[in-house]
């Protein structure tokens, strides 16, 4: 880990990495494969104890690997790695064996966590699965409880994001359908105390 | 229904109302109350047939009409309704009897659905809640099956948005924390066939 940008977020304030919407990347390993994918349809679900939902559809290789391992991170992506946001989230490792290397996708760890990560992102969320088989089989939903939490300081610090203040290669983007996506806009307040 | 640029939305594409992950108006009523509140946790869950889920806190009325009456309805609200937005999330109908008056909200309904919806919103996705008591009590997550899905057509059309067309009040909101949120940004797009 050679970027000196990355700090740890509180668990109570990962929620506000993912609040805003992104589609992100979901990573994961068992003791035979790695694979990264995409994911819009990703959530906050609590506060604390921090805990998110993602939909991982049955033909995504990244579903199975978690059900094997028990674990995944969800992590938020930038305007610069769009492309290969999109090759993540349309090609399967089921059909394409050297999708990783094809990807260009550069992996790390953080310290004391088995859990392979994306470089270059703006945050990251590692997560525990907290199994739930009926929400796995029927709605292809799967919880985790947030075991740990990482930004780039450089976009994300002091428990918020900065989007606004730095250059469009680094701003959240935001799925539509296809390869359609919207990057994230301008930062707009209410004039009142914050919760 | 005096706004004539109300346009049905095909249940398949209703996905793409949410996917950008904006922060969402969430309304219902009962035989006794009616409620609005907003929700940032809210998530395209099934293409076909269209799912969402949407986490509400206990402390939430509008939790409470939605277990009553089985039906809510989402809505995409836009920059120009920011204030509203704000006032409706942090105002609980439990402490504040006259929330729906003091908020300045407009509903009306679409034809043949009880729902009220807000008037000004960008786009519309009716739901009948899916009764699911374990996701409601152990994670306050509502699992809808879309039954009806309206926009204006003036910033969704085509099943598309247009945000980068239209004017910044239009934009949809992604909340961060407190009185903090960004509107959407620019329009991205790989040069790919749409899937």
């Amino acid at each position: 880990m050679t970027n000196f940008h990355l700090q740890s977020v509180p668990l109570e304030k990962a929620y506000r990495l993912i609040t805003h919407g992104p589609t992100v990347l979901v990573s994961a390993q068992d003791q035979q494969d790695t694979d990264v994918m995409a994911a819009a349809w990703a959530c906050a679900l609590e506060f604390s104890p921090a805990k998110v939902t993602v939909v991982l559809d049955k033909s995504t290789k990244t579903r199975n690997i978690i059900e094997n391992s028990g674990y995944f991170a969800l992590q938020i992506p930038t305007l610069k790695q769009l492309n290969m946001v999109y090759y993540l989230g349309t090609q399967s490792l089921y059909d394409v064996p050297e999708k990783m290397a094809q990807s260009g996708v550069e992996l790390f760890h953080f310290p004391d966590a088995d859990i392979p990560v994306v470089q270059g992102c703006a945050a990251w969320i590692l997560c525990e699965l907290i199994p739930e088989p009926h929400n796995q089989q029927m709605h292809d939903l799967f919880i985790g409880k947030v075991i740990a939490a990482y930004s780039d300081d450089r976009v994300f610090r002091d428990g918020h994001w900065h989007y606004h203040e730095v250059d469009e290669e680094w701003k959240s983007i935001h799925h539509v359908a296809g390869g359609h996506f919207y990057t994230i806009g301008n930062a707009v307040s209410i004039d009142a105390p914050e919760s």
